[in-house]
């Protein structure tokens, strides 16, 4: 299995604005970055991270870092039409999938299926595995729905596998909380977050308060 | 297994307001427990329904009602110290799991561990499996780390499934998204919303639009 996990190294995590600051949001983006491609290095897989511009990759993991400036879609794509096909599985996953674990990503890497799906909170694809050589990806709106339709047109029945961890992704306020709660307690994001935050409760779902 | 089905009848899914009326969102609320309801009987396990007030059970399930007027907490736990024990484990399925499938709830009712958890969004215990007499809920609040708290006080090791599907209940508007995209399509609860509603895609996450 060849992993590929793209990232955008520009003003990333914009949506997190409200509660994080533009040097906090780096490091948060970097430390989630890390963290994935620990717990990807852990099942075994080779990596790839394809950025947005070149970058010092955080963390201690050996992988490969390709540079492509096209937005998520065509670059995701010429991974898969280089490299995808029945003896060479490429998986993409995304950057900020803060509580994915080794256990977590082998599921999906172990699933049958010429394609398999990880869905996201909210209609995304937070992680997939092609085998075909012809499966391209829509990351712009209802992504899942999308690559869904995609897999139908090439008659190919997809695999969607069940977990709460891959289907986190961290890009709202509110999904902090998860971080709190559920994502590696030795994890680098983890820790950034719980020095700066609580959880607070009342009514309703749980949201996050700043340390005094 | 014996599996229990909490659910409130008076005026429920009140956080759906914004986008439903008082009488679609009882008929969601049944909709939702009759598709719950069903998954459970396709795992071959006894259920019992504990509802706040006599009810009509929605769906042709066979299963046991009792009522118990007290919050969920309370009620919830009356059962445990009752029935809950190392050879009679008990389940605890929250009643909005709409995209709650038999696979899914098979693999919290097989998972090992004297109290297993499948935690839902924003700090939810949305379903459990308690084998000791003594452990007991807080559904108030961040529900999953109390409980793992209170697993700590009785030493115990909770478990913890990796579930999409038990981790997502229907609470916001933003959840009905969950349901049009994952939710089993021959269940009630999908059809129900599918006719109502479509998928909005624009910038970030999916949201939905009512029909015209």
């Amino acid at each position: 299995m060849h992993a590929v996990v793209p990232y955008r190294v520009a003003d990333p995590k914009t949506r997190l604005a409200p509660v994080l600051s533009p040097a906090e949001r780096g490091t948060l983006s970097r430390a989630m970055l890390a963290d994935v491609l620990d717990a990807v290095a852990a099942t075994g897989h080779e990596t790839t991270v394809l950025a947005t511009e070149p970058l010092a990759v955080p963390g201690d993991t050996t992988h490969t870092v390709r540079v492509d400036d096209r937005p998520l879609t065509p670059a995701v794509d010429a991974v898969l039409a280089e490299h995808a096909g029945p003896d060479s599985p490429v998986a993409v996953v995304m950057a900020d999938l803060a509580l994915a674990t080794p256990d977590a990503l082998s599921g999906l890497f172990a699933a049958d299926g010429e394609v398999v799906f990880a869905p996201g909170r909210g209609g995304g694809t937070n992680a997939l595995v092609s085998r075909r050589p012809d499966f391209r990806t829509d990351y712009h709106g209802a992504s899942y729905r999308d690559h869904r339709r995609g897999c139908e047109r090439l008659g190919v029945s997809p695999t969607t596998v069940d977990s709460y961890r891959l289907g986190t992704d961290v890009d709202d306020p509110a999904d902090l909380v998860e971080v709190l709660l559920h994502a590696p307690t030795d994890g680098r994001t983890r820790q950034f977050l719980a020095e700066r935050f609580t959880l607070a409760t009342g009514e309703g779902r749980v949201s996050v308060d700043r340390r005094e």
